[in-house]
């Protein structure tokens, strides 16, 4: 029954999103002690623009290469 | 003052989320009794292949027909 | 697989947030054409001191009765 | 430490947001008395039609001039 | 209608909040150009056992004093 | 920079939420090639009585032992 929600930046390939879903549903499912199928994760795709650190937006801190 | 988030699938056509944020707020407004204006909802679209049940993206297990 | 999330003043009865997700649960379920058991919902109590409206916290604009 | 997630209508420019994250992160951090550096802010950008208010959707309430 | 969520460490004093509600709400209001009373803000009160950062608890890398 | 949100049932000691905490920023690290200390991690404590899933609460479904 565990929901996740993951925020990151935009521009993760399909191939990243499915390991990161493979990956940390095991994390969670084995340190809670809850079975894989009751995982659920939402990938949040954030711009640069939208993210701010310290004051300033990551498209200028971070600007993506 | 409620405030509802939705997160489901993309694709959703303006009048399926018109029906959507009128039917939710009824429920909500009617099981608190707090006014119908009083509720705040967001729809968040989610790509098929950025949402995870049980370790797999649901661009696998459920592809959009 | 869509997942709610409400946020609503605390103090609510075990009855009322039965009946909360219920109806919600009903709500979306006919409107987005998912099967109830699909549905996920969390509902997140906020204390009135911790919401804000208008620029002033809720404890102020609505003490509870 | 404090994150801070801000969710407004899209069609803000580059400008807005980063005057929106500059803005937001001085009032966090003196208020809370934290560092600026530790602040961290995310802007989502809800499309009207994905926001109810009092049952309607924003795109029938306020449309975009 | 912007609404925003701010999570931070559990311990603040109702001044605190009250501060800060007032101050986000006025930085937000005169960056995106809305009227103060449109605009909504809630506070998530988290301890520092749940916080991870770096991938430990704050209640080590930062023990209430 | 990934901040990531998880929502699990009340009640995990002080050394599971350590765990899971050490855990997923590893996952997430490691599958998003980020370092360790750019992923931020909140848990948040729902009661089953909060959590309905098919439209009944959990505190019914699955009562903790």
């Amino acid at each position: 029954m565990p929901y996740i929600s993951i925020e990151t930046f935009e521009g993760k390939t399909a191939e990243q999103k499915k390991a990161l879903i493979a990956e940390v549903t095991r994390a969670v499912a084995s340190t809670l002690e809850v079975p894989v199928e009751a995982v659920s994760i939402v990938i949040k795709d954030i711009p640069r623009s939208n993210w701010g650190q310290g004051g300033k937006p990551c498209s200028e801190l971070y600007p993506a290469e």
